[in-house]
């Protein structure tokens, strides 16, 4: 868990990551983010600060009416993490719950590789993939459901691996980190150190990586060039763990999406700018909006 | 071209049909245009109306800056198609500038088959594929390039084929009504009277009928599923020709979508309700919404 203390113009006052107890179960995974916010409201009183948002984000699908939670990932099914995070802290306080990824992609958008843009998208690689999609100057939320890239098909035929979702051939199966290097140990039978390793190999001209790497960029490509067919951004940011590759990942990618758009408005492709704190940022940038949002009277985001 | 005279509360006062001049070139189709809108604000008048505002819709890329359309169909390439219509009409009236399908869309939202909803698609197959797209209640611009879901890629490998637009394998070479027309007639030689006839044939237990209407289905799933992963709508409304098949056409396509979703929310599928009069309705939607919105001072959409 990736968590601060961050003040209404963006500044992180302080930062800390937490394990998050995964292999306990769902109530635990619970228990120790209630503790990590207790802990640090508490932290920030002890140092002079008044806490007037809590912004927690998760990878999961979030039903905002209801306030409650449900990732895969976190044995969260359903979970009513809004009414507990707000029995925790209090009631003076704004809790906002947000969707990784959108966050990250909102940090992106205010402070960020997509700042100044109406239509775009922040795209990070990593375990898995999704996406924070901007269409017409706002953040898609879909009722939290939008922006699952990562599970659109781009594999297809025989190729196609079933992914961890149930269908088969999606973009995560061939184009995420996780992805890489698992491709790679199955062709190779030699196990890797992440997509890090994977793209270390490729430099050193590695032909198995090169042949992992082309398959992934391949579907990548695809992946972006129907974004940029059905939603028209103007940027895409690449964020998460492969965009440690810099230009060996967004060169081609720029390359490979020029030559198959016709009618289409070209987009510039480049790498996010926040990285790990993505979601943090705009846990935080989510949460004093809200404050701000209350302050002026206006509805809620 | 599809025109009429449209009260406030959405009645259609008087409709009519107009050729479009395609074939004498991108001017004459313009001059028509403006004669068409000139004389039926003279019907108007003579019948003792007032008109508030004009709503032309188009197929084609629409600069909402300049006031600008490029349409290849209508061989329009940065045409001055706003400021053309404000010189024809005079300056009494609201001109509004739109795209036919989104204005389509408009109209399915307003008074048609999305009504209520927030999330959803209108998709017309008809010559072409281009679809409306309604995310977080809003019905999408992209600048006027986005929701081209007919040119994105659902047929692989040797049996793509290229599309008008340039690209190879679109959706729209295999799932709009003209294709099912073409496909069938490469197919067994035999010339046919558009969509209709094949899904004619289709009922008549046609073989070659089924294997190109088949294949338009499996196209069409995987494009409906890959939206529904995207964009999370909760209805699709499909129109069009091909939507003339009714349940041929909508439950194989319930059934498809069905089978294949896993962690997504399952749209409707549903036909759409306004049929060839949509782009008009949604012209005067958007023209009266744009009145409105001058009214009451707020920022037009």
């Amino acid at each position: 868990m990736k968590c601060g203390l961050v003040a209404a113009d963006g500044a992180v006052l302080h930062r800390e990551t937490r394990p998050t107890p995964r292999e306990a179960g769902g109530r635990a995974v619970l228990s120790a983010l209630l503790e990590t916010v207790v802990e640090l409201a508490q932290k920030a009183a002890a140092d002079g600060h008044r806490v007037r948002a809590v912004g927690v984000v998760v990878p999961g699908i979030i039903n905002a009416e209801r306030g409650t939670v449900s990732a895969e990932n976190l044995a969260w099914s359903d979970t009513p993490v809004l009414a507990e995070l707000r029995a925790a802290i209090g009631l003076d306080q704004q809790v906002l719950l947000a969707h990784d990824v959108r966050a990250g992609g909102y940090a992106e958008l205010r402070q960020g590789a997509l700042t100044g843009t109406t239509n775009s998208l922040f795209l990070p690689l990593g375990t898995g993939i999704a996406a924070a999609m901007v269409v017409d100057g706002k953040l898609v939320s879909g009722d939290g459901y939008a922006g699952e890239l990562g599970h659109t098909r781009f594999v297809h035929g025989s190729a196609a691996e079933q992914c961890a979702c149930g269908q088969w051939g999606c973009l995560e199966t061939i184009a995420s980190a996780a992805a890489l290097a698992r491709r790679y140990a199955v062709r190779t039978g030699r196990v890797v150190d992440g997509a890090r390793e994977v793209i270390e190999l490729l430099a050193q001209g590695d032909a198995d990586a090169a042949v992992v790497w082309r398959e992934a960029l391949a579907a990548l490509t695809d992946a972006l060039v129907m974004y940029t067919t059905l939603v028209a951004p103007t940027r895409i940011a690449i964020g998460g763990g492969l965009v440690g590759a810099g230009e060996t990942l967004l060169a081609p990618l720029r390359e490979g999406v020029h030559a198959r758009l016709t009618f289409q408005r070209e987009p510039e492709i480049v790498a996010a700018e926040l990285g790990e704190e993505a979601g943090m940022l705009g846990a935080a940038w989510m949460a004093w909006d809200r404050v701000a949002a209350d302050e002026s009277g206006e509805e809620t985001v």
